[in-house]
């Protein structure tokens, strides 16, 4: 099945939870410390109580790698007890020359078999382009991110007036002749998304930034209502998987990310 | 050793030249592809050949993702490989929030032991800070990479008139205080180069594009020695380790990289 429908289908279920597995050794509870690979026990937790209402998950591969090679065997078998009906995204924030960016793809893609990347658009068209050479997958594009110091490089203003980011949400939709390109917009950005969200055409938008890092899902749910696109997913990592510090935390997982999708369905209606 | 000082010792002997081993199974000679561990007997080779006349070693990560966890483990075996008094850069262009980026230093640090990284600016100062911690290591940040495509957001023009990418420079000196950030210049942009070599300071500078791609090592170390900046290493990648697809591509590279020494020790008299 094509990434763009996966996601589709639980969009279209109301799901628009992306459950991030940013999943750190030093935070796990005591009980899931002592097994024998206990990053991989967490997040089968977490699937197994989750994985019927989420939108998607998203990997971050920053906490897989920091593991070394245990870490990215653990990747590994965490996609694989995913089930193939769920969009997962393999956050990596790749970009490249092409001859790099295709291995990058073929490692994403072949190798981890995620149906979605994200990528990082400094480096252009070339540095995606072997990216969007795979039809059936789906990659979330950096416009606007989460933190601070967006304002550095993604707010800097153009000669024409606009910023950067925007330049690079124009980009995108020329980019996206496969229909294989989505945005990440950081949901702590609620004005500049509110200014933008019509420029982003039905592209998916993958929304960071809400719970640890100060975003509103209810702002965020209330300016995809007033627009046309309603392919948005929020990511929440720490507010759902960090939740419950005792060997409760998969059903605490679960219980938030019921309440969760049922503050987006208020707010929906 | 800091990194800095052990790019410093190669540079005082005139060695420029970064070799780059990105290793790809489908390039390989036949009697190498015939060993047990293919991608790790080729750099072995590669390493053995060339480590005494070499400025540094750049690894791009890609290349060993790209072969899932056996490659992870063939780049790991190879860092132990490299005398531990050359540079050895993790190419991986990372870059992401705080908590995230952090893990992507943890990981080429400290799990891999690379002496520097390459990391992309787009998401600004916080998400290349957690890199800039670690004062003994060296930060290669994306300025303008050798690609065709480095229009499409690097040369963007900006409100006062200056490039994305020069106002990436300015930044990142500015971010510099530890003395251990450098830049990537692409070597395919050469008016550009000359243009802006005086506004890098003393900080090194990574300059790929060389070869394959088309960039001129001669107008480098020209415009290099009317500057005061000396911290320069040119990578090459397939122009030395891929020069030969016989047995003696050991043998063939450090012929390539002896002539490249040469060359450059000429252009600098």
């Amino acid at each position: 099945m094509k990434a763009n429908q996966k996601l589709q289908n639980r969009i279209d279920k109301g799901y628009h939870i992306c459950v991030g597995l940013d999943t750190d050794l030093n935070k796990l509870p005591e009980n899931i410390k002592k097994t024998k690979n206990p990053l991989l026990e967490f997040n089968k937790r977490i699937i197994e109580n989750t994985y019927d209402i989420a939108a998607s998950y998203k990997l971050n591969l920053a906490f897989y790698e920091a593991e070394g090679i245990p870490g990215m065997e653990c990747l590994q078998e965490t996609l694989a007890l995913i089930p193939t009906e769920i969009l997962t995204i393999g956050d990596a924030k790749r970009g490249d020359i092409g001859n790099t960016s295709q291995m990058y793809a073929k490692s994403l893609f072949d190798h981890f078999g995620f149906d979605a990347s994200t990528l990082n658009p400094y480096m252009g068209y070339d540095s995606v382009e072997p990216f969007l050479e795979y039809e059936n997958k789906l990659n979330f594009i950096l416009a606007l991110t989460s933190n601070k110091s967006n304002k550095d490089i993604e707010k800097l203003v153009l000669h024409d007036g606009r910023f950067v980011f925007q330049k690079v949400i124009e980009k995108v939709k020329y980019w996206n002749k496969q229909k294989n390109c989505g945005l990440v917009f950081g949901a702590t950005n609620s004005s500049e998304l509110e200014e933008n969200v019509n420029s982003f055409g039905k592209m998916p938008v993958l929304l960071p930034g809400v719970g640890a890092q100060g975003g509103s899902l209810e702002e965020v749910v209330k300016i995809f209502n007033r627009s046309e696109n309603n392919s948005f997913i929020i990511n929440v990592s720490r507010g759902i998987i960090y939740a419950d510090s005792t060997e409760q935390f998969g059903k605490t997982a679960r219980k938030k990310l019921v309440e969760l999708n049922n503050e987006i369905e208020q707010l929906k209606k």
